[in-house]
């Protein structure tokens, strides 16, 4: 079992070693998540012209690949960027956006999963289901509500992330009611966040953003980085819901998250998380 | 006559049926655009290469058409989505933002007009004559000011955008200082608003994908879903400006606008819509 | 020397000109960009297809090169409005966003630099030095701090700035802890500006925004057009600073310096610069 401050110190880490993050992501939530990388201490750089890719990935401490708004000319970058953090050791962090709502994102993801090794992934029921099973239905970037995590099928959901983190050796977020992290042995149950999270565009390539920051800067220890990475962005949502006036609404919200990553501190993270470890 | 409570009613109908609305439109306002679908209730998926816009058409219940940063890549894919909706008989909207200002985009959107079906077409003077007429300078994404329409030149205006709605058989928003919403035989004169909206980037794209929701959600009545969602774009700028305090600019607007329609409610939309019906 | 009064005439030009600013910029920085054109009184115009651009940039009263997201598709875009701009004798202000990071970029910067007449040229420490030297290791778009200009290290950067200025004909802003603006025979040293700048993804690209808006409202003035341009942008980055509660964070700081450039008047403007003429 990890020190119960792990989460802070895993956040404190990200702070005092600043990593750079290497995104190929989307044109939707870039600026989000490059904002929210300068919250948690860590600095972004987007770069996903195939040409320059070796040299931003040697460069950064960690890459992420967001399927979101994916196109034909960015499929090679995100090969070639996988493969150089692969041979320099640097985590990769996938987000397969859409996985299950077109054939190129699945096909894609699955690729992607299939000559890169990942160190994280981090998708909804969908999502991850599709890059799972070739199968599942996703309905745009949301996640089908009778997809989510919740106690009833929670059993299920652990069995789920543990065979598939087994199959591909990543970390596997799957993110929803209830959030699970889960490496082949353990999975954290994660009760942060709050709802209206699902209001902001953006929230989950933030997440994983952030993941990337975490993993970054403690890359031996996957499981609880990212765990941790979850934990303050959950627990992020909930402090910036209760900063909301009554006529604010989600872009008011957008923006709390943002701050409160920015703000977030130990006493608040270790007060906050809550968690279960299965 | 419709109901003096059809735009509640049309806002009501997008927050149960939460539509999702894949959206072909720039990288300048996206973000705001997913974050304004949000708001009203609706969901945004946001996908533009040609590979896969059948099937992310296939999964929406409308399709927005947006020319800012037009680029070739992308302009197989407008057509191909913009067919595949067709055959579905689900809603399309264009956003022919700058057409006047370069030949590609003028003949981009006239081509978009030949070969795909509109529900509606929003834009401002400029650009909707350019699409209309072939002729017209824009300057660049803002109208010309003495192209709006105030109430010397409301006659005009009205039997113009008429006339358009006949020959293209869509509903015509042209946004100016007077909105006017019409199709061959009615239209709708509508007085929302706060000249600082064009203070903000994209307001204009977002009332466009605002329009796909709730066009989205009574395809069946796209005149007076359309003027629902001009209203309440309209009304939200004007409370959102209501909100700001002495030292706010447009950025803390451009949030307030988004947080106003996300806030937005019947009592209110009841008693701010203003507009005559000709 | 110029009138004291020269920041705040330069700004009050801008917003009687009102100029339209063509920008091809990255995605994850363009609506900023764009909204802080919005906010200083001009309009922003993002267009980056080959095609368009001769025409885009004749509307234009400048042009913005920004190499944030640089890819092959938009480079012919960059040489043929940078072209087109020098014959219609219209300003064009470089960004050399991560140059120095990679091949791509430091040659595509050099190349520009060889084809194009730039008005003014913006950067960090890293990106001028890998633009002037070929030499430079650039850690992302973050100026390494080592190379930042300090009181210390101040006489050698302002000799460095006035010979690239010389071999470039452009006006160079380096950007630091202390920010210069020189042509080859003056220099301004400008004080004005906050640390947490640094923790807002663009603040760099918004201000190559705003200088093309001032040179573009006095082209015949490059150098205080530009020098008023950063004393604006620093100036409104400490007034934000001022405004954020205790909870508020980078998210809340980034609207804010927008909203400051909106709200900027001239004798906050007169009070407020801080610089020294060499």
């Amino acid at each position: 079992m990890p020190h119960p401050d792990f989460p802070a110190q895993a956040l404190a880490l990200v702070r005092s070693r600043s990593p750079l993050i290497h995104c190929i992501t989307n044109y939707v939530t870039a600026n989000d998540c490059a904002n929210l990388l300068l919250a948690c201490g860590a600095s972004p750089i987007m770069a996903d012209e195939v040409e320059e890719v070796r040299e931003i990935t040697a460069l950064s401490q960690a890459l992420v690949l967001n399927l979101g708004t994916l196109n034909r000319r960015t499929i090679p970058a995100m090969l070639l960027a996988g493969k150089t953090a692969n041979e320099l050791g640097r985590p990769v962090v996938l987000d397969p956006v859409g996985a299950g709502a077109s054939q190129l994102r699945t096909d894609t993801a699955r690729t992607l999963l299939e000559q890169i090794r990942f160190s994280v992934i981090r998708g909804n029921s969908s999502e991850i289901k599709a890059l799972a099973a070739g199968a599942g239905s996703t309905r745009g970037v949301d996640a089908a509500l009778a997809d989510a995590v919740t106690e009833e099928t929670l059993d299920r959901a652990v069995a789920f992330v543990r065979d598939f983190s087994r199959r591909t050796g990543a970390v596997i977020t799957l993110t929803g009611a209830i959030d699970l992290v889960s490496d082949a042995a353990t999975t954290y149950c994660i009760q942060n966040g709050h709802p209206m999270m699902g209001s902001v565009t953006g929230t989950g390539c933030q997440l994983t953003a952030l993941t990337a920051a975490f993993v970054a800067a403690q890359p031996k220890q996957p499981l609880t980085a990212t765990a941790a990475a979850v934990m303050t962005m959950g627990l992020a949502g909930e402090l910036a819901h209760r900063r909301l006036s009554p006529w604010e609404g989600n872009a008011a919200y957008r923006r709390a998250i943002i701050d409160a990553i920015y703000r977030m501190d130990s006493e608040t993270l270790k007060a906050g998380a809550r968690y279960e470890v299965q």
